[in-house]
């Protein structure tokens, strides 16, 4: 049995991060209310125009009430579609990530199982519908 | 220009079904409220057992009310997540399909945005998180 | 309604291709016992060295008989790799191309059904074991 | 160097699973005829409903002769089909877990390389259709 | 033959454009040097937000000399990635608009081609690392 | 926390590999001037009639100039469009192979961090794309 290689570059400490990039760390611990800083955002702080670019896109879309933006969509939603995708591309960090946000937003181990359950539907229902490559419905069009 | 291919198999009409066909046809129309049969069913028709085994699979999972079963998902919620897998997978058949149940449940087309920002955003961050081979977080382990 | 739109180059004439890509095309005809060279090859044409190495290594792998070479898969096997893999990937010009080879080579409807449910129960599986990051089970060593 | 973090949920363990769960355990160690219950049925038991319908559709599927249900493909085959599209999706556990079965199945490393070959050559030539966006060819109708 | 069906939402049209969304437009066709508006802006501007975040993300990226920020990558090197990643997803809307800016940037159907043989080469090399399960090479570690 | 299993087959050996395949090893080494056999084709080995093919399409197409052919692209483009497809793909293997390639080529932590944001800016823009289905723009022919 072998081990996981690390990522691809050294992660930016806390504690010796340029002050540009510890400004968006803190703002990302006190947005999501955690005390530490995840490895995503450590790493992408070695660019850090992609630091700030990637967390101001995410903290309008995830923490909208954190801009004073509306949202329709409540946190479990969102956080179950980042879970979604995240489960549909195989991605190991992200998977791990957005189940521990979910189980953090109330969700239990029997309704992370009916998400996934319905996840892997529609993966499989997808590769019938390109498989046989169906046409659309014409459907009355809509607004 | 030139035009798009139909499907690869011939689909089975409601008028012709055979009775076991006709059968499952007439329990997709009830459940769903619907009085056509949608072209992925009439392909999957092609064989019956499919048929049977996608649809109450399908069922049981996006139908659960119909099944008496309970579910911790609101239908919207079930059909967001059919869409932002859909949307991932770039399946066009998908897409139609799960945009107009999204739209006939309420989601308005602002809100139909906010939702596949979210899914593009996790798209974005999930390539990212690979393109890095950014390590999970070392969380406090949960039931 | 709209239409789709052709390819992003322009075709390769199978009357004005050059003598090197002409013989491709030659080659391409007698090997599969086809009347027409399909659109794919025409389009690869457009880079002759392209053409060249595509065709000498899908040959190698899907006519191995031709090139003298064993093979421990028999051709509907190799055919029905190749539509596992399309329909997968929800690639359209490439379903309907092993759609008709595995038909060709007396896969009914109903056996094709067969093998889109099983691609389409594995991308399910698929997504579940992603999902949920499951661990390789500890196996016996093996060669 | 790291290490792999475990799955996102707990393994449910034979010696104490629900009388519900327990039967589905013994079901797939007898019709798979393994004296171990593979990591991926033990995260699938944290939500019995979802276990058994999976495990009941993948029986149903690559499980035939046990269902009393004829199949037009043999077991290799099918187990292919599998491996074809875990390669192509990624998946570490279903790849680990789909070669040990073609291996069981009698494919040796030679035979695995050809079946990986073919898998390989058709992600190539899906990504040159879709990235040259080739139309289907016009081929004469069939049933 | 069927056609394609259209979006799934009404493009918005440059003539009835609200203020904020037409100002986005003359940025899109000023920055990019076009006489029109692609089909992609107009669907994103049914929510005017998305329209805004996407087109300054993608203008911060694609376009950094009208942002006045440095770039290390030449604007050719920068379309040839998006048709790299388009082609691989098999996004034909996607596909479709960044060959015709590879072209525009002066690369010709040759070139195209060795563009996509390379994507092509990757997307099979991806497929053979997956599928054997390669571990990473061990490498002397690097800033 | 668990550790990430090995390859599926038994990685061949320098020392004892067959001649045949030490030559294909000896040409790896010498065309990218490196002094050990990368995992990636000690696996391919396993199988030599596919060492071959892929490491002499790879060779054409990544290293033309060892081949005496002519390429339109520079070194450094070419590995980064092989990372821009495994990033897209998530594989782990490719993703710490090419990132090595391009930062040996000159590529700093900061381009890096350009390339894979552009990269992931187009997994973004491809979901929304296919989200929505938006169609292609018509745009005037070219050769």
């Amino acid at each position: 049995m072998a081990t996981r290689s690390p990522a691809t570059v050294r992660l930016v400490d806390e504690a010796s991060a340029p002050a540009r990039v510890a400004a968006v760390f803190q703002d990302i611990k006190t947005t999501k209310a955690i005390d530490f800083v995840p490895n995503f955002w450590r790493v992408l702080a070695t660019q850090p125009d992609q630091l700030e670019r990637v967390w101001s896109h995410l903290k309008a879309l995830m923490h909208p009430e954190a801009c004073g933006r509306p949202s329709r969509l409540d946190p479990l939603t969102r956080e179950i579609i980042a879970l979604a995708v995240s489960a549909t591309n195989g991605c190991a960090y992200c998977v791990n990530s957005h189940t521990a946000a979910v189980r953090k937003l109330g969700l239990d181990v029997e309704a992370l199982g009916e998400v996934l359950a319905i996840v892997s539907l529609f993966n499989s229902t997808n590769t019938l519908a390109d498989g046989y490559q169906v046409e659309p419905d014409v459907l009355p069009p809509q607004e």
